[in-house]
């Protein structure tokens, strides 16, 4: 196989995938969807390497999941209880387990730019888990595939997303692959969370609660010290989605949220496992998702 | 399969279990444990996960050893190393893991009265596999199958459990259990060990070793910074189960542990393998119970 | 099985192993090279468990592969989220393992003298992945059999081991193995790094260059506070494979590395990855090695 087609399998973000491409990974998605248990024989015998250089439980597990589901086999490393403690660079982690035999590796890490440096050095097809504040492709597909059960059609969708979009992966993926789809993506965020290198209209939150979907983001509050936000109970007051608010959205509008959830923070409680939300069914969502990514870099 | 029928394939205690489902599990253990290598096709492509929000080493893998042996893919989640640290409660966790398509929940967690809770929300079965100082079922499930092995009935059975019951699931679990099986059970404990909640006869150690089954506990001196018994010294000269002391036992009689064990503290060193022991073995059946107990649940 | 046949499964090192043993370790992994996808069926339902009592990135990864490439199941047990922290001895924790029904146990541990005393006692074959520092069988190995597939013959290479080979187990395993291959040993070191238990004789940098293997061991500064040199880059200076010492070696020459490697003080970067560098090759060979070596343990 030459190297660009290997390099095809890869997914490192979805800003530079097609429309093209995107839709035959969901239309694949709901395929595994349907046939939950289909033993995928082609996938035995093949190596699936899960390496978070940052923690995870969801993302991880999802993959894994995913990953036996396929019929493949799963390494786990996590770089909490390995050598990355004695220095050992993520670049050296990827390349030891692409020298022991892995088909595909899957990564999620801090530092931005380092994933597409060592996706030009290493052979194996690689899937961005998470990269800094950069993309979280997997993310983005399964909450792309959660409008599209939804509504349909994505064209013409007016998605709100409400949060940290500065540090937020998940906000950048979920923007550059929407609009691929004439989506029409708006940000709502506090002037010291507002991202100043993307291009997209911010509103206010009664604004945002107009939309047809309201993507709340997970708030860190320990990285904006200072400020009128620095306490959950102003945050949750200024941007939080509490059920007050929850009772303003349009009875077709749907709350999304990537998880894991602040309660009572950036989401009200009661509203988690409300008949609008679709937290839980992302989750659900993200295992075909990942069976799709997966087989495409395993093909 | 309707809600009561999935409740009815957990196991959060035995205090609510008849004696029957506890004998029928028992039985499948002797099934499973004369036919160690014999693959479970029924199981394949189910998902087991192992959510273990305090450490353990012998459980999680006795657990894993029995899903394995059943044919059935496992997941292990350990506290330690998850978003539990950034604040996600334990709810999320299982129902995360739920939303991902697991087919049974085996789960050990400190805070008494979570585990139910939980239980009502959940729909996948859940398999208690140590919660606070309540239950532990699958562990006095095989400290049951090592008496009944040995003594062939549990019936009139004197069974002495020493050390601390005051924060030992293991002695709640063994005690309500044994009771609905007419074996005989006392207590031995120090004071500042008691459980005020039981109403059990407590004896003196010299009383206990006249016992068919001697069940020594762990003893975590940490817990119990004062008073005459706050060196290791002073416990094993009181109430520890010392070579002296295990001479005195009928020669019928054996010894039991469910370790992890404090060598020279609540047991003599010597005596972990002795003759009389079962310490060993009970970690043997621990297998087989948990293949009966997770077969149960997957089915 | 006799206790005699089960000890022969086991490898403990190979200061004790005959030629003729290590000689059909060697084939047996030029075999499984050879046959990377085939299922061995016959170690289908057999258990390996990988217990790490030290963090190991490469060494369980590639035990892990190797063992799934067998089709065993595979249990995996590292200190750092275990109930060692609670006390619980080496010895209890691979006891048991062992009664859960283990086939074989790998193991890494630091004190000296325990695995020996350990496999006394335990029926269950062991493996050694690093004890201390006195050997590291299964990474002489496959050092060898890079060597040998580079050279056709051991016989009569000249092998250099430049670093702190006092604390090093690949050192040490690697001279009684090739020593009874008829290999020239000799080892480079600053005084206060010198094996004053092995009569090996020492050799300058400059010397050590002019062998057919130049072995780099990781140098682990904190090990040696005081003295000339207690700087990376003074180590470097003095006994670092730097480009320019590099490009005095013969042209037949390889450079090899146990890694992890400290980029920039015992090696050069640019040397990682260099045509006559055998690093990702070692770690590439590392799996048939350690296939060769669990089947032996579990036939």
């Amino acid at each position: 196989m030459t190297m660009t087609k290997l390099k095809q399998r890869s997914l490192l973000g979805l800003k530079e995938l097609s429309k093209e491409e995107i839709e035959s990974i969901l239309d694949r998605a709901a395929y595994w969807e349907q046939h939950p248990n289909k033993v995928h024989t082609a996938m035995q015998g093949k190596f699936a390497a899960n390496m978070f250089f940052e923690n995870s439980t969801r993302t991880r597990f999802s993959f894994e999941v995913a990953e036996k589901r396929l019929g493949a086999e799963v390494l786990n490393f996590s770089a909490a209880v390995s050598s990355v403690q004695k220095g050992e660079s993520i670049y050296d982690t990827v390349r030891t387990l692409e020298s022991m035999g892995i088909d595909a590796g899957v990564i999620r890490l801090k530092p931005i730019g380092v994933l597409a440096e060592i996706a030009t050095k290493i052979k194996v097809p690689l899937i961005n888990a998470g990269d800094g504040n950069n993309e979280h492709p997997t993310q983005a597909l399964l909450d792309m595939y959660t409008m599209r059960k939804q509504f349909g059609n994505l064209n013409g969708l007016s998605v709100s997303v409400v949060g940290d979009v500065q540090h937020s992966r998940v906000a950048r993926s979920n923007l550059w692959a929407l609009q691929k789809f004439g989506a029409k993506v708006r940000f709502c965020a506090p002037a010291n969370m507002q991202a100043s290198d993307l291009d997209v209209p911010y509103v206010s939150i009664d604004e945002a609660l107009k939309s047809d979907v309201v993507m709340m983001l997970r708030v860190q509050l320990e990285r904006h010290e200072t400020g009128m936000l620095n306490s959950a109970e102003s945050y949750r007051e200024q941007y939080g989605l509490t059920a007050e608010r929850a009772a303003k959205l349009a009875e077709h509008a749907i709350i999304m949220h990537p998880a894991p959830i602040n309660r009572n923070v950036e989401i009200d409680d009661e509203l988690v496992e409300h008949p609008q939300s679709r937290i839980f069914p992302q989750m659900e969502n993200g295992v075909p998702i990942r069976m799709a990514v997966v087989e495409r870099a395993l093909s």
